[in-house]
Order: C-alpha cells, then structure tokens, then sequence
C-alpha cells in the first residue's frame, strides 16, 4: 500500500462518496438557511421551499405520479421497515409474501411481525440466477396478504427482477407491491410506473448523496399507516422534524443522476465489470461468477473464490494494497453466518464463504480496475495456501 | 425589517444553528472519510472509530453508565416511538403511563398503539404549572404496566418534571421509566444516574447538533424490542446504515455542552428571560406567563396574550421586525387546534390561541431581546385592534 495514492473504492453498494454537488447543495442548510420547515417565519420557509424542491427532484428521478407521493425517511431500512409494518397494522390483512434474497430490512422485519404474532409470512425461493418466479408470488397469495415485497435489485449479487411481471401478479388480486430499489435508484433508470409498484424504498447514500436519508414512495390511494408517530409533518405520513440538509442532498444526489448520465454509466460501467471478471477468469481458477448475466446492476461483480474466506481476502486487499470491497453485504459485517442470498441461489456453505463483491461507481476509474486485477491473483494464492480445505 | 441585520431567531426549542465547531466536525466525513462504519476495511474503521467516539461524547453529556448504552437514531421522534412501541411489545405488558403535556412524538404513538389494539395509555394530568405529581404515576401503575414515559422538561411552557419522584414511583413497582429529554439536553444539565430514568430521548438539532440525529439512550437489562429492524448496527439493537456525518456532529454539539458552558449559560438566560418577560409585563396588559417559574428552562418564555391571535402575531414580528418566534409548538404548525399542553394547565381555548414562545440560545444577545421589546407591543396592538373578542 502506497501512502500517495487514493484507496481504490470497490463497495459502492455498501455507500458512496457523496458528489461535491450534493455537499455543495447541503452546506447553505448547515450554516445560515437552518430554519425548521414546520415553523411559519421566514427562515422556516425557505427550509420547507428546499425540502419542496428536493421532493421534486426525487418524485422526477422515480417517476412517481406527484411530489406528493415521495415521503423522507432516515434510509433504506426505515423505508421498509415502514412499507411493511404500516400495510399490515393498517389493512388488517395479516401475510406478507417476500423473497429469500431480499435485504435484511425486509426480511428482519417480517421475521420479526411473525415472532410479535404479528403477521404471517410466506418466503419465496429464488432460482439459481436469484430471480423470483411471477407465479409464485400468484401461488402464494391469500385473502389476507396485505403486501408483496421484493426488492429491485439484489445487493449482493446485483439480480434484477422482473418487478413488471411481480406487480401484475400481485395486482390481479388487488394486492399492492413494495420494492426495495436502494440498489437501483439513482444507479439505474427506475420509472415507477413501468414497474407498476406500489411503493418503493430509495437511499441517499446509495448514490453519492448523504448517509441518514432516503424515502418511501407511496403511490396514491395505497394504504398504508405512518411509521413514525408525532407532529403532522410530511403531510401527517411521517412525524420528526425534517433533516433539512440530508433532504436537501438527497435531491441534489437526484438530479445528478440524469437519464443521460445513468445511460453513460450503464455502457462503462459494464465494460468495467466485464473486464474485471475476464481479468479474474483468467487469472484465478475456481471462481463463479454469481447473479443473473444480463438482468444485472451496471456495476456490480459477486463471484465466489473456491478454498478462500471472504473477509481473509478483503482485510488482505484492504491492508496491502488499499482495495476496498466487501465480502457478503456490508449489513452482516461480523457475522459469521454465510450469506442468506447466496444460499438461496444454490452455492454451498463453504463456497458462501468464499464470496467478494466489487461494486463500481461513477468514480471508478479503468486504473483502478487494473489495480484490482494486479493485487487479487496474489492474495487469492495466499489465503488459499492457509486454508485447510483448499485442496487447489 | 432591515435587510442589513441576522434574524432575531428566537425560536430555538424547534431548531437551531448549527455550531460551526460541529460542522466542521462533520465535514471530512461528507468528503473523503465517507466508510460506511459496519465494513472490515481502513476506510469503514475510521468512520466506526468516529462514531464511536461520539457515542463516548452522548454517554458523559448524559450521564449514562457506558457507551453502549447510547444508541443513535434519526432524532427525538424517532427515539420516542421507539422506546414506547418497543417496551409494550417486548414486554407483553400493554399498559403505558404518561402525561397530558407530552410532546406529539408520544401522544401520537400511545393513540395509535391503542387504536391498533397493542397498548392501553393512561394520560395523567398536570397541575397549572405543567407538573406531573408522582402520587398520581404510583396510582395508575397497574400489574400489566410496560412503562411510564415523562417528558424531562416540556417543550411548550418550558416546565421541568420531577423526574427523580417520577423515577422512583415507577420503580417501586419495578416498572421503568422513559424520559423525553430533547428539550433539556445539551441545554441544562442531565444525569440520568441523579434522575433514575431507565430510556432517555435527545435530538441533535435541538442543541446546535445537525437535524436528522439523535439518540435513545438505554439503560442497560432494559428490556426492549429494536424498532428498525434489518442489518446487525448498533449491536442488533437499531438497524440501517449509521449517518456518519450526523452522528459525529451529535458528538460535536454534546463536546461543547461542558458543564462550565451549561452552568454559565443557565445565569446568562435567565437573566436574558426575566428581562424579556419584565419589559413585556410593562409594556403590553393583560399578558399571562405559562409555565412553572423556578422549575422551568433556563432559556424559555412562554406567554398568553388575551385578545390576540399567536400566530398573527408571529407572522408580523416575522415579516416587519425579522424576528422568529412561535406559536405554540413548530410540530403542529398549520393546525388549527389549541396547544393541547395550555389547555391542560388550564388556558382557555381563546387564550391559548393567543400564547407565543420565545426560545433563547446561547447565541442569543441582549440586543437581541431589545429588539423584541422594541417590536412587540405595537403589533400586540394592531392584532387586538382587529380581535373581535378583544374588549381592551
């Protein structure tokens, strides 16, 4: 690791850097413009004009129907963890059906309703490429399902489902869909009415805005009860004083991410990719590339090193040469629990234990892609020659 | 209102400016030092170890037994929600105690949980002061009691509970104690060994932190179940990526809260306050005083202004003088009700919709308080003077 270089930054999907425009857009609401949007003066207004504008800027990078229908939230995880905790209290309908490989957020929480008695929950598996199956989620539907939740796209292995099909499957029984699109949102293009989801769990920092914000999309007319109790904010949906800079950022991050510079960074982003899993093919035997190969993220890579631990190898590429990637999603850091998702496409335990994930941003230059290829080879080696089971 | 002069802003129990020493605290983690804090790299080490030693900066400010008590969430209602839902349903016990004053943030969270049918609330009443009487928490305990939540000092009148009695009537029946303290912390001193409370809420906007961050602090063998639920953060117990930035700016605004600046501060106040409240009882009749006058905030002055609308008159003081008061509280801005703390000490509905609240900070100057004198009683008289109930 040499002191005068940058670390190369490889786990995107875990958090970005937050664009300079974005700080730039936030800095005026740490400093003088620090009224509290609910109050009537002034200051307090133009609080609420920039909280107004953001909205706007998310209600365009979805495409919901009206600003109306975005609602802030601290995050990726307090969207869904409202999506699913506020259809079920409110439409009295007590089954949700979700995936196997859906985000901790979602299935902690459903996990969770069914332990407080509090809803039933039907899990569906995925195949080997991480797909949920339409009729499966037609399968599983009852009188009582309340909501359908499946996410966008995979954070670990960056599958994207054919979220169309779900809704439509979800819709022929009246029964709305939430997606977690944290990975998708602001990465790629995602029209809300293309998908025909109902709601729809978005994170600032997903994508070079700021960490502590993002939204719940609710399209009009879905039922659904608030998730944090209190003052009328947000139109009586979502009580807390506003986090007026992380709003702010949040829109700033939206607006960046333009339909041109989203379908820029989908052609580079997979020629990086595909040259980074060629390089790895051909260097380091025993390696699988995990997800689906086409219905995929732009910029992310899993793959499963044979006869390697995962987080042997990113503290390796960490120390020596100041790679960053992750092993796994960035969620589960300390547990020592192989990744649920990648037990859900079918790898073993063992092989689960061996997974790397690269995820690019729009930073991510070639350079860094030929550092990667030049440090990894060498490290897979060395772990492997440590492992007991590796038999090369 | 001049162009040339800073808003007289004396709104600051709904916001405040942020210290410039907590935003440059925050700073390089909205550039470089952008790790996410649960990933194994030196990037991700460097944010965990900030948001560490924020959480060692909120446990000395209150006083709390370690660190791990401190757990941060995206502010006061969010904490509040948290610690009333996640008592009763890890409990199973569906009874809560708390007080007719409470800020929305609990109010709105035990009506809720009762009209869903999980929690059954007792709303104790206060005195004319605003004062909880602990004989009347030990009478409402009953076997099934959860929790009683009290907050440390109201948000509207400015009065301070006697939250050791409160304590140690709960405790008596070995039920704990949850105190809102988003209006006390930072702003006055807060032990809660001295205060024997077993939860405690704080926010950081509240004390010149950043919106969208504050904490729950939990004593330790409390028992209670998470509130976001997904990613293992926070020791399991409050999942969703960490707000770096935030966080540390809460460490930042709790550094700078010494006992020596709040001891200092609380003389300065009160002086400020007493002046402020003098010059109005002189200069305009029939003026009211809410709140206890010992056991209050250093910094609040709450009044009731017979004849007069509060939010006429604010949007005037606004408007022509710059300055920014409120009416009531910022959480129900746009409702027309009463504050529903005034008309439980007593106010009648007329006169509560004439009550206004100045809130001082330690940026507040004496210039400042002149300048209020200076603008007030001429727009009490031109609000009156359009008053079809005002009788002079």
């Amino acid at each position: 690791m040499s002191a005068d270089r940058a670390p190369v930054y490889l786990d995107n999907a875990a958090t970005t850097r937050v664009a300079p425009e974005v700080r730039e857009a936030m800095a005026p609401h740490l400093d003088a413009q620090y009224g509290n949007p609910a109050t009537l003066y002034t200051l307090g207004d133009r609080a609420a004009r920039a909280v107004e504008r953001a909205r706007e800027q998310v209600c365009a990078l979805v495409h919901a129907q009206a600003p109306e229908e975005v609602a802030f939230t601290s995050g990726g995880t307090e969207s869904d963890n409202w999506a699913l905790v506020g259809s079920v209290l409110r439409a009295d309908k007590r089954h949700i059906v979700t995936s196997a490989v859906e985000h901790h957020a979602v299935l902690e929480t459903c996990a969770y309703l069914q332990a407080r008695g509090l809803a039933q929950v039907t899990v569906l598996p995925v195949d080997g490429a991480g797909l949920v199956d339409p009729q499966a989620v037609r399968d599983a539907l009852r009188e009582d399902t309340a909501l359908v939740s499946i996410m966008h796209a995979n954070n670990e292995i960056g599958t994207v489902q054919p979220i169309r099909a779900l809704a439509e499957a979800a819709h022929e029984r009246g029964v709305p869909l939430h997606i977690d699109a944290v990975q998708t949102v602001g990465k790629a293009p995602v029209d809300m009415q293309e998908l025909g989801a109902d709601m729809l769990s978005l994170s600032a920092h997903k994508f070079h805005g700021p960490k502590g914000v993002g939204a719940l999309v609710v399209r009009a007319g879905t039922r659904l009860d608030p998730y944090l109790h209190g003052g009328g904010q947000e139109q009586g949906r979502r009580a807390g004083t506003l986090n007026v800079p992380g709003i702010v950022g949040l829109g700033a991050a939206a607006a960046l991410a333009t339909p041109e510079v989203l379908a820029h960074e989908d052609a580079r982003l997979r020629a990086l990719v595909d040259r980074l899993w060629q390089g790895i093919e051909a260097r380091i035997p025993q390696v699988t590339r995990n997800g689906h190969p086409e219905q995929c993220l732009p910029g992310l890579l899993s793959v499963c090193v044979a006869g390697a631990e995962g987080e042997a190898l990113l503290l390796y590429l960490s120390q020596r040469h100041d790679v960053c990637v992750s092993s796994g999603s960035a969620c589960t850091t300390g547990s020592l629990d192989p990744s649920h998702v990648l037990l859900a496409i079918g790898r073993s335990t063992e092989l689960a234990h061996g997974s790397l994930r690269f995820s690019l941003s729009r930073y991510t230059t070639d350079e860094e892609i030929d550092r990667v290829l030049d440090a990894l080879p060498a490290e897979v080696e060395r772990v492997r020659a440590m492992s007991p089971t590796w038999k090369g």
